[in-house]
């Protein structure tokens, strides 16, 4: 019985994220070449089947499907500058962090030069790579989606978001805003902790079950944020906003940096100014938008 | 068969939390008298078998456990001011939220006036009262808690977090920065995603997701901030210092304020200034201590 032959793909980037997409590439059975800008970070892919190419464009010119994994957008769009002339009839997938914007342009330059384009966004650290619990989120033309889809499946769970270019980076990064909040808030608290000599590793476990159980309370906030009616159930943002004096005031005993709470607090007291002292958190949403 | 007596308990205070924790030992079956500034809050409390009491003194006069649910601690001292001939030889509850100093200060001032004494934190709004998940956190000397223990379970889980009268209020307003924080984040990623047009409804079990995964992250993070070894795994400070300024981007792009998210760039940039560029988060906490 013969394997299926699997598609030839390109990686451009070999930085910590790089070197873990070609690796999972080549774990699959890929056809797998590489290039990164600083020769000498693919020995260990060589060592496992991959090909290390001399030039940006001869990896693209060895590969179906080219994944990037670069710096930042401005990186990228150098290092495709180069490689434009050939890349039309391939796909390429761009996983480099950016915003909706740059991705919704890179998708534009990529289909006037022939090429198909899906931008991704990584919701998973170098080492979950390939493993259980990576989620890679992607936007474009779901064709392209569900034609590259078998292929990317070697890095973990493939979730589309729609043929916006920008909707991956959009949810990547709304989810990193909220991830950035709790462990702000986390820190903050571990820090209050342990300014009473109480460690943050006895601490964590109580932490991890009241925020699993907050996490309960989003569905509900989020139904208050698309309907508009913000009706509290209990915990209304003007008693919310008299009861935060404490937890600055707590801090500040404990010589507490109050940075990361102080704008909760402003948004809180510009909530019970706005009108929303009965209302419930929901309400502080249409407050942080700006236009 | 007889049903053993049970203890006889009051409740200062019938807000919404004060009348959620009466109407818990009414349904326990506890003697319960209850007193409220305003009166007319007692009906359905006395309904179902309450007695309303006319003072505070009244009130507590009939209660062996004084359980004490009022605004903040300014209205605790003035109404404990007036019961302070009959509190010896109670126990008096503190469930009014507070800082650690407020709690200490009070426990003494219960100890001079011949009365045992509990602070507590209620982790719940009062639906969940009595309920499973609600969770109240004690501290205080042991033997009282233990003695306690029994009643104070009519309103959920009772945790104590030893004899130090301020650990109940510190672990308390530590969850809640932890959980302001996590909010915030959510709230934020909200606007932005709002600001494309996707419902927050359709977004949440993504982030309710994306959360619970994170939270994985805490032990690892605690250890850190315990040992003082801030070895990054694949996440560098340095790195995600540079990440967020995609998030600053695409947030001002779609218009959303990035009030609640400057603080924590600025806290990422303190980072690699003090040379922890190539550390993981738990770095950031001794950066948070001011003294
Ligand atoms: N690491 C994570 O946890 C993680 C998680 C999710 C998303 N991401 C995203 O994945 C992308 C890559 O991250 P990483 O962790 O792999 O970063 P990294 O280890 O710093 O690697 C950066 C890569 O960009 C290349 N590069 C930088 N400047 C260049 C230039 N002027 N010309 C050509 N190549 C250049 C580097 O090549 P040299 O070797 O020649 O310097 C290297 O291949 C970033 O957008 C990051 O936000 C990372
Ligand atoms: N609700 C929650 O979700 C929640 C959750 C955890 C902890 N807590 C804490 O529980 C405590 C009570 O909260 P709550 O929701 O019950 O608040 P609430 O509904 O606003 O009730 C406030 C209570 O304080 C009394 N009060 C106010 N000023 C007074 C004064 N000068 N003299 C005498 N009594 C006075 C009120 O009496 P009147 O009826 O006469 O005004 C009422 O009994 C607060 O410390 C709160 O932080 C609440």
């Amino acid at each position: 019985m013969s394997v299926p032959a699997r598609r030839p793909v390109t990686v451009l980037g070999l930085g910590a994220m790089g070197r873990a997409l070609a690796g999972a590439l080549v774990a699959a059975g890929h056809p797998t070449t590489v290039w990164n800008r600083t020769p000498g970070r693919a020995a260990a892919l060589t060592a496992a089947g991959a090909t290390e190419a001399g030039t940006a464009a001869e990896a693209v010119a060895a590969g179906d499907l080219v994944v990037v994994c670069l710096l930042d957008d401005e990186v990228t769009r150098q290092v495709l500058a180069l490689v434009a002339p050939v890349l039309a009839g391939r796909t390429l997938v761009n996983l480099t962090n950016g915003t909706p914007e740059q991705a919704r342009r890179l998708a534009e330059w990529a289909t006037s030069h022939g090429a198909d384009h899906l931008d991704g966004g990584i919701m998973a650290v170098p080492a979950m790579i390939g493993q259980p619990g990576a989620l890679i989120l992607y936007s474009g033309p779901e064709d392209v989606f569900r034609a590259g889809r078998e292929t990317l499946a070697a890095f973990g769970a493939a979730h589309w978001l729609g043929a916006d270019p920008g909707a991956a980076a959009l949810h990547d990064l709304a989810l990193l805003a909220a991830m950035y909040g709790m462990f702000g808030g986390y820190l903050h608290a571990v820090a209050m902790i342990r300014a009473a000599g109480v460690p943050a590793t006895g601490f964590t476990p109580l932490a991890t079950d009241w925020l699993t159980a907050m996490l309960g309370a989003l569905p509900a906030l989020a139904r208050g944020v698309d309907s508009g009616d913000h009706a509290a159930d209990g915990s209304a943002v003007g008693m919310q906003a008299a009861a935060f004096g404490n937890l600055l005031a707590a801090s500040r005993e404990g010589g507490v940096s109050t940075s990361l709470l102080e704008p909760v607090r402003r948004l809180l007291d510009d909530a019970v100014r706005a009108g929303h002292g009965a209302d419930g958190l929901s309400a502080l949403v249409d407050l942080l938008r700006q236009s």
